[in-house]
C-alpha cells in the first residue's frame, strides 16, 4: 500500500470506494444503524468537542488546512448540517463559501479559478456550500448552460467533456493535497421521497417557507438524470487524498452526527502539535517575562 | 498526430522539444541567424501591428486568453522584452504581473494560489514576469526556501518534490488550455558572459545603476545550478498546449522581434472573430438607428 498523501481516509460504510464500483442505488438515504436522535445529538456533541479542541492545534500548527465540500440534492440538509457542525468552532479560523451560478467575471475564467481563489489558507478550515462538482452535475444535467461558458473548443462528444474535468478535478485536488490541504467530500444522500416531503412542509411552515422555490420541484423531475451524474463523479473523483463519503441523509440528526464524526476522525489523525519554542524562542519568552515584572512592580 | 487542444505550436528553432531531449548547453545564447539591429527592430514593428490587430479580434471575440511566461537569469532582458513586446497594445486588454518571493498570505496557500488568481480573463493578454516556474528554479538552487513554505509534508528525496511541482504545473497549465487559454512560455537565454557585461554596464551606466543589485552577482555564482533547474524544467513541462521556447538573448533586437513573431503567429492561427449579429441583433440595431436619426432631427 502506497503511502498516503496528507492522511487515511476514516472507515466507514459511507466512504465511496476507490475502485469504480460504487452504485448510487445501493447507497442507503437511512440506515440502519441509526440509534435515534437523542443518542445523535449526544454524539454530535462530542464531536464538535473534539473538534473545537483540533481546530485551535490546526490553527497553531499552522502547515495544514481542512477544505469540507458539500454538495446534495435540494433540501438535502447542507445549510442545516453545516451549521450544525461548523458552530461551535472559532469562525476566525473556519469559512464558509456558497457557490451559486457564476457571474460574469468568473465564467471569464476557467471554472476552477473562482474555487481555487476560496481555498483555505493553512491552519483554516473552509468550507464549500456546493463546489466545482456543480460543472458536472447541474451542468451536465442542463449542457445548455455551456453555451454560457464561452469555451473557444470543446471535446467531439460531452462524455469526454465530462471525463476532461473530472481529469481537472483529480489533478487540482491532488496538488492541493500535497500541499497540505485535507479534502474531504461529503454527498448528502436524501430520497427523493422525503425531499418532497421537506417541499411540502416549507410550503406551510410559517417560518421555512422561504426557503421554498418552485425551481426546485421542476429541479426534482430530473432525479434520475442527477443520480446519473452524481455516481459518475463519485466514482470519478473519490480518491484517497480526496475521498468522498455518501451520507444517507433521510434522518437529520444521523447525517449530522455522521458527518462531524469523519471530520474529527480525520483531523485527529493528523500529527498537529503546537509550536515547541526553541532555545531562543525561550530566552525571548524570558526576557520578556522579566521585563514585564519590572515594569509590573513599579 | 493527436488533435491540438488549442492551437499548434509555432515551427520554430528554439521551441522546446517535447520528447525530453532539450540539453541547455546546446541551446545557443546568440543566432547565426541575427540580421542585426535594423532588420530586427523593422520586423518587430511589423510583428506589433499584427499584434494590436490581433489584440482586438481577441477581445471582441472574448472566448480565447493569452498567459505569456517570462523566465530567465537577472539582465537577461525580461522588463525590455515584456515593454518592447507589449507597448503599442491597448492596456485594457493586458496586465502584467510580477512575481516576486511570496508574501504571507501567498506562502498561506499551495504555490498555484497567487498565480491562478493572475490568470488572464477571457478576451485578454496576461504577462507573468517571472512565474510558478520559481517554484523550481530559485527554490531549487536554494532549497532552504522550502522551509518558509510550511509544507506538512515532503517526498522522501528532493528530486520527487521537483518531479510533483511539475505535474501540478502540467496538469494546471492543461487545465486552462482546455478552457481556452493559450499559454506561450519564453526562456530568455543569456549567456553568463554577455550578463556580465550587462551588469558592468548597470555600475557605471547613470541611468541604469539602480538597477544593479549587489545580489545579483552573487546569485550569478550559482550558474551551472541554475541551468540545470532550467534544463529539467523545460524538458518536464514544455508540451504542445504550453509550449517553451528558448530565445537567445545575448542580443536583445533579436531576441525581441523573435518572441514577437512567436507570439502573433500563434494568435493568428485563432479562428477569431467578431461577433456576428443575429437576426434579432440586426433588428435591434435596425430600431437603434430609426430611434437614434429620429431623435437626431429634431
Amino acid at each position: 500500500m502506497a503511502q498516503p498523501i496528507l492522511f487515511e481516509p476514516v472507515e466507514s460504510p459511507f466512504l465511496v470506494p476507490f475502485d469504480d464500483s460504487f452504485k448510487i442505488k445501493k447507497a442507503p438515504t437511512e440506515s440502519s444503524d441509526d440509534p435515534g436522535k437523542p443518542l445523535n445529538v449526544e454524539a454530535l456533541e462530542e464531536s464538535i468537542d473534539r473538534l473545537a479542541k483540533l481546530q485551535g492545534k490546526l490553527y497553531a500548527d499552522d502547515r495544514y488546512s481542512v477544505l469540507l465540500i458539500f454538495q446534495a440534492m435540494d433540501a438535502a440538509g447542507k445549510d442545516g448540517t453545516i451549521r450544525a457542525v461548523m458552530t461551535g468552532l472559532n469562525p476566525q479560523g473556519c469559512q464558509v463559501f456558497s457557490f451559486k451560478a457564476p457571474n460574469a467575471e468568473e465564467l471569464d475564467h476557467d471554472f476552477l479559478w473562482r474555487i481555487q481563489r476560496s481555498l483555505p489558507e493553512r491552519g483554516r478550515i473552509g468550507v464549500f456550500n456546493r463546489s466545482h462538482y456543480e460543472e458536472a452535475l447541474v451542468v451536465r444535467v442542463h449542457p445548455n448552460y455551456l453555451a454560457g461558458q464561452r469555451l473557444p473548443r470543446r471535446p467531439d462528444n460531452l462524455e469526454e467533456l465530462w471525463e476532461e474535468r473530472f481529469e481537472s478535478i483529480n489533478a487540482a485536488e491532488k496538488h492541493w493535497a500535497r500541499n497540505g490541504c485535507v479534502v474531504l467530500k461529503f454527498f448528502l444522500n436524501v430520497s427523493q421521497k422525503e425531499q418532497h416531503k421537506r417541499f411540502l412542509d416549507r410550503t406551510t411552515d410559517a417560518d421555512d417557507h422561504w426557503k421554498f422555490n418552485a425551481g426546485d420541484l421542476a429541479e426534482s423531475k430530473h432525479w434520475d438524470e442527477y443520480m446519473d451524474a452524481y455516481q459518475a463523479a463519485l466514482r470519478a473523483t473519490s480518491k484517497p487524498w480526496a475521498p468522498w463519503y455518501a451520507i444517507p441523509a433521510d434522518s437529520k440528526s444521523f447525517m449530522r452526527r455522521t458527518v462531524a464524526e469523519i471530520i474529527a476522525d480525520t483531523l485527529g489523525q493528523l500529527p498537529l502539535a503546537f509550536p515547541i519554542p526553541n532555545d531562543k524562542d525561550r530566552a525571548a519568552l524570558e526576557a520578556a517575562r522579566t521585563e514585564l515584572q519590572a515594569e509590573l512592580r513599579k
